[in-house]
């Protein structure tokens, strides 16, 4: 039973559906086809603004695009210490903008705060001798499975803002995020001040379909000769453009999300104690011990080691297609730990 | 009617069944799924030799990560002045390689021919003042529609290989030249002297699915972190292995190429003496001349123009799931522009 | 007796001793003292214009960084086949703009023509798929001896400035030209469209001192940071700065120009026929032939063999500081070889 | 009284005697001048082992040089959080390196220790989502003005090696190093396991000249290349390398380093309990507050805020040319800040 993370999971029928009904006669290629071209609309629907959308195949490619179209490669990038930017995507943030830095930040539970982003900008004086901060780069629900309130990503890209620095936001779960925090997606994005976000659809139910989504449409600059020199200019588009609109509007993003959570929070109850940051997406970190581990494991659940080994910490991830009988299992599993 | 490029086409049943069917239950994300995990041997089948396979999704993709393992930022890599790297990929090749430059090499009918090779490297004397030659790219069936004999690509790579060069084939298109050809697709490719390949599927029928092939595995070297860096691991893999899977071994690379190349011969003989290059694949290129394009337009035929624009050329496509009816229609329109 | 390059000669006496007359006292490092912060009037003086003038080391760092600060990654740079860009600075140009391509234009006796970078423009019709034209890159004098008119100069300016393209000079030999076309440094550089320049000095008697000067100081941009980062911001920059002031103020940029010239003129009266191409600067083309070069590397002459080896020619330079004896020796050696 | 930097110095009379004495006729360019084919030779000579050195005109440039031989664009280098390479290159090892990662670690006065090290490697688990940990860059005498001691270097060479990775020294200011600890030169390089140096003679007496030393020549690689593409093979190398040759031949290295730590040391003793970190080499830093800041720059004394301003610390560079009446100066204003 497999908790390693969400894309294990499978496309959702809805967006399988509708990569076959794109499926139909000779099209433009290169995202001058209907799908494609509909995609500025139906995501300044989604945002209640006008915004500029591009599709590309993974969440590493909409990070590194979104942030090198903000980033010099004399500029440095502020991020939690633990971000995917800084800890999964062997360095794409820095091969994408030509060799910009990320700095880390710390923060409890994987959440930045405007004062521990002060304090690392003011650790410079910025000078010829020095990089130039130029981004902060927020994540949404973060890499622990935390959700940032809309104050909370406001006060933070106020910061930024006065800095002269633009502030992306990963968003590979943001569906989950707009459905903890009960809001509109304008609040957690454009509203609270992100000026480029990576929107995620793969993870929660598409075969492979992200989107880099501009607020500020001036802001998109050169971002499409980027995008075609990284290789992330799809032929097909049709094709990854009907997982983006499917996803939108069908609401799909919207139940596979609600769905996730909520298994999340019923093992989350089981996992109580054990629970090391608040659960509030679909991502749980919990203390299980050495043997808690192994317990786990032989009755069969996959998930991933967190943290220095020792300190017996494991990641469990509930995906859209979770299965109830592996959340009832799970749930036992972690009962009988206490009981054990 | 679409003649513009055989990337407007659909993808093929048995591609979208192959996706339909991976989609089952949680898989092992990042390539260590049971479909990716067959690619080894697949593509080995395939060419009759142990091969190393990797999947992307897009052939400028493959084009630059494959070069980019073998050319240091300070190398040169060798082209024909019309290939797909030089022409159509906004610098990928500069990106992922970290700066080296492609040197342009001329030929007739998008051929490079060993001696014009030769010509081109003996032209500078490396020193520590030059760039260092370090690859040679061609490609299979070439820009221009025409195809390499394998004895062409041998004297051509052995060229390379004499002054320390690795040889890379751009194989968008090489289900189409080794129907053409009649040949083992090991004759073109690595029997040749071939080292690298990007292997195209998604023209001939996939939704969006290409391989680097690495004929000689010590070749492999940081590939995979190259990729990874990039944005190009695909983290459900499965969905783009199942596609080259399905390719590959359900015979629809053959099928689909020998369809499209047949209905490019019927066009080849009502274009006769228009024709500017043999046709040896899917792909035409013609000299209407500007009524001729605007007769053929006004008819509904939708085709790019080519050289120079005064010159008249034009290339005309023809797709793996081109219709009968289009063929016929552009056929009697090509004939009735001799009868005037 | 060397004709290999200009750049095996000595320090002049004047520069020499503007060095030691600069070494008193601690001076702020970076380009915060005296002699450093008089670059910009004395350039301006010289110019007769407002100009931002920054002092490197090498020609490879001045055309790069000059060039970089024109040049976005997925730009393309059009420059002749024979530049020292293209030739001598093993991808430099590719290195510091982050993969831009260099595009070779051809032209008889080193120069190119509006007509011919006009007809390279026309090439591509610029769009996501290709790199984006950006600047044109001439040399003045030239790299085989020749000299631009200042008009030659303009129209070349004009087709770029048309496209949108930056005009960068490689001024390697400025003081070259300047002294043959007799000209204000004014006419062959800003006036005639030149936007950012390569001034060298290093090659007419300096030990270590190129200036990349800005004729609009709006195009500065991020110059300083690009400097820095690439280790050219030199820390006692007075020691730097103080060569180029002599360079200008004194004089010695003329009159070692001058002299140089003078001697290449004697020496091109004796090679007569054998001269390759208008000798304009302090270089020289000629036809020797295996038999003559022999001999000329008997009688004890070091030369650059040029072009294709088994056409017999060869490069020859002279510097600020030839001996009179050599000059004299030349002349009756390429004398020597027509009577047999 | 310049108390800001060693790079404010001028340069001692044996080495602009030096480049006087080299100032002589004609002699091949870019390396292959009678100096710089000495240079292997004088420096295995002063190191006791046979070494390759190559010279550079800037320290930035040998440490981005030095370590971009030694780490690939997906590498990782480990450096102390306040390295030279972190806080004042701009990012010259990310652009040199093509995109690596500077992983900062902590470490009292400076100095990084064999643990901090190793637990910074323990934190990630490399894998095809990481960077790859490439190379240990240390700095000796550190930039706080400490100096590790040959078994710490070697403790820290070990962890690195065992993990694969190359050790770096930026070697600014290695003489004043290998004064304080009255070791040999081998002592603090090779034998204690360092691969790559950056040899400094610019703060210690020079115009302009530093050294990449490797000391495995198989580690050399492309070094030549690299340079040279990024503008730093100097046409006139002989000058850079006379000024190497007298640095180190004639002992003003030794010289020049013993007075300035000499100096320091009776600065040390007048600033007592206001010293931040122990003295062991010709940089002091001292706790002034904001009160006995103002006070010396009104007294004449120019130096640089050190650490959060607020703190109140200051650093004191004292130069090899540093004049008596200075030290004594402010030796006497810091002790009436005491009485004050």
């Amino acid at each position: 039973m497999h908790f390693l993370s969400d894309n294990t999971a499978t496309i959702c029928p809805e967006i399988l559906e509708a990569i076959a009904t794109s499926n139909q006669g000779a099209q433009h290629a290169y995202g001058d086809d209907p799908w494609t071209l509909r995609l500025d609309s139906a995501f300044s629907e989604f945002f209640g603004a006008p915004v500029k959308a591009f599709v590309v195949t993974t969440g590493t490619a909409a990070n590194a695009l979104g942030l090198a179209t903000v980033t010099p490669p004399y500029g440095a990038i502020y991020a939690h210490e633990e971000a995917h930017i800084v800890m999964d995507e062997c360095g794409a943030p820095e091969f994408f903008s030509g060799g910009a830095r990320v700095v880390l930040v710390p923060g409890e539970h994987g959440k930045l705060t405007a004062g521990a982003v002060t304090h690392a900008l003011d650790a410079i004086v910025p000078s010829v001798h020095t990089l130039q901060p130029s981004a902060l780069s927020l994540t949404q629900s973060t890499e622990l499975g935390t959700t940032y309130r809309p104050d909370e990503i406001a006060a933070l890209a106020d910061v930024a803002h006065r800095r002269g620095l633009h502030v992306h936001l990963d968003g590979a779960r943001l569906a989950n995020a707009i459905v903890h925090l009960g809001c509109h997606p304008a609040d957690t994005t454009w509203r609270a001040g992100i000026d480029v976000l990576s929107f995620g659809a793969t993870k929660n139910g598409a075969l492979a379909a992200e989107a880099v989504v501009f607020f500020d449409p001036q802001r998109v600059g050169d971002f499409e000769l980027r995008r075609k020199r990284a290789g992330h200019l799809i032929s097909k588009s049709r094709y990854a453009s009907a997982q983006l609109l499917a996803y939108l509007q069908s609401g799909v993003w919207r139940r596979n999300a609600e769905r996730a959570n909520i298994l999340a929070q019923r093992i989350a109850r089981a996992a109580g104690a054990r629970l090391l940051h608040p659960v509030e997406s679909n991502e749980l970190f919990v203390r299980l011990g050495t043997y808690g581990k192994q317990r786990l494991r032989e009755a069969g659940f996959e998930f991933y080691d967190w943290g220095h080994d020792n300190r017996g910490e494991a990641r469990l991830v509930v995906s859209w297609d979770q299965s109830e009988s592996s959340v009832i299992a799970i749930c036992e599993a972690l009962q009988r730990l206490e009981t054990g």
